[in-house]
């Protein structure tokens, strides 16, 4: 039994996101989706309301489970005595960002290693702040995320535009 | 007649991308300035103070003309049927930023393209944000930008100070 | 008249290659794609056939001409008289190469102005190199090249094989 | 008598700085320690309390000095008369922000070298920022930072808490 | 049972190798090191060297299975039906390299995923051709390499240096 | 008495080289240009030409003495009793393979440290194979490097040529 940990903020989950999913499901049995709740920053949906839209679309996929977190990655894993992270790499500007929080993290608790994987890349220029920004600005995010989140997301933009 | 557009926030305009301005009308008939009007941050000059400028600058090249928009680039190259964007690249920083950004905006609308052009090496540390950073504590700052510029750069600081 | 040099190896020239031409024919009215011929290393194709191969691809696009040259790019584009030169850029690997060389043309003659363009994602992998050595292995290049090219590439494989 | 000077915010001094200054000791003969007095954000420390923490680690070496400055980097070298400024380099994402900061350095005060120097490699992952924010969930910050140091991190964690 | 190739040259097979292959045991089953035997250059090892020196290494750990190959990747993965294939990243260089190979495989062969792993930090610096290097200036490769490995690069370098 | 090493091929010396020197001449006491013999590749110009054009250009500096040196810096290092090495870094593609290389350094004897000087942006671009590259398809050298050293490769050139 392989288990591993796929940490992030997923505010909103895209569609690369759900591509490193998919390939992480070939190689581990299970895959515990940790969702961060980052108190210090206002997200943009709630870390309820995140998780239930990645409940929602991995629901046919005994092999992932959808959880929050708060404090450090290096406590939670130890807490599951899971010790495998994996983090997607796109082409773009992910490198050094992510390989200095694999060393920390690994410094942190020795037995912690991160395993990165590529997005396709027709995916490399995604980033849940794009998606964000081109929702704020009308534009047509279908391409990028699933419906589901797309729907969440422009009903959570007309609000935010009323208030 | 081939038209392009060059969008930034020229806040304020640098003798770097007034380079690049220059280079780009050896290629293009018509270049739009495109001064973007980021609404959710606090510019240290309003909108119409920096399309002011920039128009002063360029009032003797008949090939550029200056707009402010906001919205989706996408969108705005869409509206003028203008589909080539210009970026400058400099030695440092620039470049995986703005690949991502070619890219995202290629994927909203398949007829854009992004052609980026150099600055001189003399302007490759040049930034609109170490203008500003310059000038608040007092350096000299008219190696970096036109006249008109540091005057008004200059004056701001000034009412900035008293408030 | 909007005239342009895109200089290369070709060595072969791949859909990647294809990509960036036509993206610059929307550009500009000519464009001379001038094949490297160097005599210090063993190419894999004749300068000769590298020229056929890239005048059959574009025969029905009278935008476009093929030329070999040898020397210093900066002379040839002088002798031109076409100053602005192409480059296509990938997401990986290319930019530093490139804009080393863009600026040393620049500083040998400061007509040059270098423009670049990206390919699609699609082809972000992609080189003649890898081209050359997926053929050397018996591996399946019609994904990466034009149909007359993979023919040729095959055909002098097999040639070599029986050396 | 070679001098120079090794500004920083220094919130806190990580081993990874203590690691440059070292290593500069056996180039210069002094070295004054700047600690920048950022008014535009909130620090974590206040600039007296970081000048008395970096203080007492470097009680023993005559060497070095500890002062704050407020302004521009380029006209406090001025005032000191002392013209190289060191900066350490890791192997992870410095490179290009240091390289912009000294040459506007540079372009401010033609005097000016900045000298860079690696720290080992063993804390090529290391920040003030991670520091503070495995403090902040109570993760154990001993191996990054003097003992000092540390009580008064955790010290301070406690307090913020407590407000 | 979740297996996986590791595939190199491994001439010679070094510290950093072993790290990653050890770091990889720890979430597949079977792993095994493929070693590249490379007709069109002249290698400091023949392949059967190679080999032997790394199962002489892993004859204590069931998990790992040593052989050569020739061709294609993407096709060994195939007759193996293997497709995930490991691949150690250091913080220096590897990136771009990796992360292209990576997508020319995934084209050549939609089953297969490459996985990322990092080297520990403190072989950041190390690779075959540093401690080839090395060892020809008869420095002391005994901190890169295991001892076998070491004994056979000198015994190698003697030998070379009679003819 | 600050002593400091400064290797290289200097195949030939550029003014880029000459601005570290002089850059360096600042710091230290002393600076032995350490040119490298390197036997296994053909140099451009054999190790007795290219000490005597550097000590030709530094004649009149009582600080600078020119040496050849053979096998590992670490050990020619130590030979000397001279731990610091000075390595200038351009704004494009120096840093990686630098950073590499004096890691080893370090690791092949821990009292060397490497210190790295940023070359003038003017001269960002060039490098002695770029000299080489330009001279040989009769490009003009003179912006690049010093009159003898161009007198001495325009002359090496037509010898070339008439073998």
């Amino acid at each position: 039994m392989k288990s591993a940990i796929y940490p992030g903020s997923f505010d909103p989950i895209t569609l690369g996101h759900i591509d490193i999913i998919e390939r992480a499901s070939r190689i581990f049995d299970n895959i515990t989706i940790a969702v961060i709740q980052n108190k210090s920053k206002t997200p943009f949906f709630q870390i309820t309301e995140r998780i239930d839209q990645i409940t929602s679309i991995f629901k046919d996929n005994p092999k992932i489970k959808v959880e929050g977190f708060n404090g450090l990655l290096a406590d939670y894993a130890n807490t599951k005595k899971v010790y495998t992270i994996i983090r997607g790499l796109r082409a773009l500007t992910d490198f050094e960002y992510e390989f200095q929080m694999a060393l920390i993290n690994r410094r942190l608790n020795t037995n912690i290693d991160t395993i990165f994987l590529m997005t396709d890349e027709k995916y490399s220029y995604l980033s849940s702040s794009a998606v964000r920004e081109i929702a704020k600005h009308r534009g047509n995010i279908r391409d990028f995320v699933t419906t589901n989140v797309a729907d969440a997301v422009e009903k959570k933009i007309m609000e935010l535009k009323e208030t």
